[in-house]
């Protein structure tokens, strides 16, 4: 029962197949092979444009370095007070862009509520060099708890960031599971809603290790190949990426993978709702699952083999919990079983 | 003809199927799985030593998170005028180590020269806030020129660095190739000559990504891995790395390719030592070879499918070249056949 | 009637008249002048103990170095919600250490909260790289909105700062302030308390420019003279610093200035309690003065010539408002007079 | 005999009285007060037209703050291999520029030479993100060996700069000495010849502490707020540098002490010149004046009460000296007097 996060999970054997097959020969180096411009023409087709691709080596790197390439001296991002990019980048976002911050922005259910932003970004009078100058907003697609943005939700931030001149960064390390939930193409759920930079996560949903960052408008990406060099992000044999990308691809796999996920994650909700040893914590909307339970049940769950961790509830949401209570964190995968569901599910039944 | 870089290679085909068949299953994120716990004990049993192993995705990253541990305020590091560390990394080790900075030191055939490193240390009188403060020193084996430090040489600059206090890193992303050329264990050519730091690449011999920061002390290797974090260079997965170096060291594969690799330069050599078109720059002593040819047999050559950069020779070499010469770099790797060299033999004899 | 802030205010005469003495004649530069050293032991008298002392031109310089004597990789100092560090540096304190970054914690008045400082300390688990590792407590005295940390508040938050390894810094640009208020000796108000380093500010406090990095235990002021070099701090005529200090500690002048600034802002507190317009925020205890008005009462009292800002609320205190009030702030200073308090004492009865 | 630096000396009793006068009454804080933006006003008259003036506390910082203006990632500016950028600010132009480096470029006499300036730039190939990209030239007039860039040398550097598009940066520490000895305007020394970003000095010639960092197209400076913000170098009581500026400007008293410390320099030289046991290094065209003796006559001088430090050769000019011999750096300022010379021109007689 393993629930612990989807980079437990390996490789989709198609991948790592893929992979294999790629080992041979000899190709040019540091993202110029052929595999890799060619890779770089299917992101065009998925988005439909032409955009900037740049591998990296984790989603981190690919937040950090999104920082850096709208970065600002005394540059100030907007993102949701529980992003992965405040609080679980180990301060690679502020370190890789210089000195780039975060100022953190409320919102019920992990999103940025719209109104908050505004006030946030209004304190920021131009000019005032103490306070620093708002240089972009950052959204999680899905969020950190498993929670989805609509379509009308990105359009109006991405409205606002356009009135203060603010590019929009959406963090898409889980961006196939939120695509699957929408029903919408990658094209929807980013630049046609005004989103200009993309973290774009392979590694979550099926990849070894498979990272882009892409800029919607190549443009505004002329000075990334130096930044991501200078942050040690530029691969040699870059191609390794590209080939997990190709199977990734092919044959619409990644959305395979992801619709496996969430269904896993809808399967795993309808258990955790007809429990009574457990709740939901809220509705999960991709492949994120949280739950609350007493202590005492957790331990024996742990204790019967289930892996997962114990979660912080949201700063919102803290009187969730009663006393004797915890909230847990189920993440499901391309390679999360029924038959494990299953297994759990009996064990809360 | 490929001789443009050993990263122009794949992986070899026993590190592409290991990577293959650890692409099943779960382990646990971050480099705490069983595998990367598993390949930290390989490192100490070849290092003879407890060592503290960092994987990381590039051998900038290696280089640069060596300069960052060892980083001090205003810090200045010694390498050779023609380091990669200098001259390739794209500006990441100052970048990332928060700005450090180098002190270039010459020397003949790629290697520092004591003299001229005592020189150079002695500029910075302590104290000297100006000047700023010496932090380290950076030796390449093998060299950027495919030359090697002889132990005897080692062993003098790291005592010279004992008398001041200073780190001695060895950039590694041919130590393979060195260790074959010298014939010696990995604990020689590192802490037995007082290396405290290695960049261990394994990339160019025949991974596809698989770089390790080593440290022959852990104690001091304490903050680490805050600055590999902060660096994005911590993998999720980080046991597909662990995977490629599993299958890198069992049965002493990784110098069996080295092995091969040098082999394969040293034949090169010969076909160019016999060639009446093409003489060698220097003796090659890895798994580089340099050659200064016409310009207009160079151009032959790269007709004929040879495919090789064209190099600047080093700055104590200038007078080397004629008017109308240029100067090459070969590289050879544990894909390089006998038949590509037989070819390449042909068209210089 | 000036109230914007202290730093509006010039020298006081008997600054202004010793920096002018000694204008004449050669002194060795870079802070290494005899003038430069009787001033390191005056400091050394103040403080009852011998003491690091760096000048520094600005308080954001003495907060930022501050910072970056603590700095850790991925390392967070936790400091007010509202501290200037944080708010109001401009990204300098994040800038100049490289990457450190701050961890808000709230509480009423200005002052950090215990047990909320426990509870955030707590967060931080050791080793966990992607939260980052804390790496220093910062408290500012008098605070950003006028009120005092006693004593016995700085030493229980000292020793949570020593039971978990984290050095304390006091932001003590109003430190002369505060020390009035409290009627102690510097000694007391710092290292007596656990206080391990202080950004001791002269600025606002009558000298034209004259603030000074101070570390209690020199042994922990090992690098930081390459800090300040590297940060582009340190003086060459260093002695226009110390000649204002020298005339600023000279027969306990500085005392006598916070004093009076501290009885005028008491004064000024009169008039508003004593106010129909007008009333206190809160008890101001040092020389900064918060009251809320009605924004007509406001608007009128500008156009009458009295001059400062108008602030936000304290984030815990947003309700202190009614619809059509706002919330002002009053600076007193060694240059603020009597009379301009009647006066504005008269425009609010 | 005070020869060690002009730095050494104090503030011209004018400039010292004008800070004194400005010591009273209140003014609006951060470089926003009225005699700030008079000093603005004067900056545009000095330099016939509008330009971009930024106060900052030391020239370290102006030539940092530069660097940061123009930074680029994985930017490299090309300076002379001694520029006072390279060698003396420990560190701090990488530092405050969040990565940028330098290229030495050698040239006699301490002026870059224009073919070495050509192949440097030419040595980065557009899009290389191995080798980082130019992003700047500059310039030290006059140089750190005390010699001159004739007009036509900077116009010839400037126009090589247009056709690489890189900003020309000048590092004027000791502008008004250059200007003296080419008898030209700043307009003619600066925009002109098409230097683009100036910093300019006034400490080393008479003031406390009065650094600009001036702009010749304001356009180029919408973020320099920012930069100095973030670099902790923007003043509270800011008009204290600006009054400074005022006398410094008042009456060209500027120019008056620069004539002076020149004068003072050739009368110096004549001595040397003249003298049995001491000789010329090379001419000196501003106020520092570099000699060569024997080591038991530098002994012999420092002991008679002459301070002046001993200097490392340039690298080109390392056989300038025999063996016994030693060089010696002489500066002059506007506190030198002809007394002083006489006194040691009778000791080298």
């Amino acid at each position: 029962m393993h629930f612990a996060s989807d980079n437990w999970a390996g490789a989709h054997p198609k991948i790592a197949a893929n992979l294999n097959r790629h080992s041979d020969g000899f190709a040019s180096a540091y993202g110029t092979s052929t595999l890799d411009r060619a890779i770089d023409e299917t992101f065009n087709t998925i988005f439909e444009r032409e955009v900037a691709v740049f591998f990296v080596g984790t989603g981190t790197a690919a937040n950090s370095l999104a920082q850096a390439a709208i970065g600002k001296p005394g540059g100030v991002t907007f993102a949701h007070r529980e992003a992965h990019l405040i609080e679980d980048e180990g301060g690679a976002p502020g370190f890789l862009s210089a000195g780039g911050r975060f100022q953190p922005v409320d919102g019920p259910t992990g999103r940025i509520d719209i109104n908050n932003l505004k006030t946030a970004i209004r304190g920021f009078a131009p000019g005032n060099v103490h306070a620093g100058q708002p240089m972009g907003v950052s959204i999680t697609q899905s969020t950190e708890i498993g929670t989805i943005y609509e379509l009308g939700e990105i359009s109006a931030i991405s409205a606002l960031c356009k009135d203060n001149s603010l590019p929009l960064h959406m963090d898409g390390a889980r961006f196939a599971n939120a695509l699957i939930t929408l029903g919408c193409s990658p094209a929807d759920m980013t630049w046609k809603q005004g989103v200009d930079i993309l973290s774009f996560g392979g590694t979550k949903n099926g990849c070894w290790c498979a990272e882009a960052l892409i800029f919607m408008n190549p443009d505004q990406a002329k000075d990334v190949p130096f930044i991501r060099k200078r942050s040690a992000q530029l691969f040699s044999k870059s191609r390794f990426v590209a080939a997990q990308f190709e199977a990734y691809f092919a044959g619409g796999l990644w959305l395979e993978l992801a619709t496996h996920a969430n269904t896993m994650a809808r399967f795993l909700a309808e258990q955790i709702a007809g429990s009574k040893k457990m709740r939901l914590a809220w509705q999960p909307q991709a492949n994120e699952v949280f739950a609350i339970a007493p202590k005492g049940v957790v331990a024996s769950l742990q204790a019967s083999g289930a892996i997962f961790y114990e979660w912080k509830p949201p700063h919102n949401e803290a009187n969730l919990l009663a006393n004797d209570e915890t909230m847990i964190r189920l993440v499901t995968s391309f390679a999360t079983t029924q038959e494990e569901i299953r297994q759990f599910g009996d064990l809360i039944a």
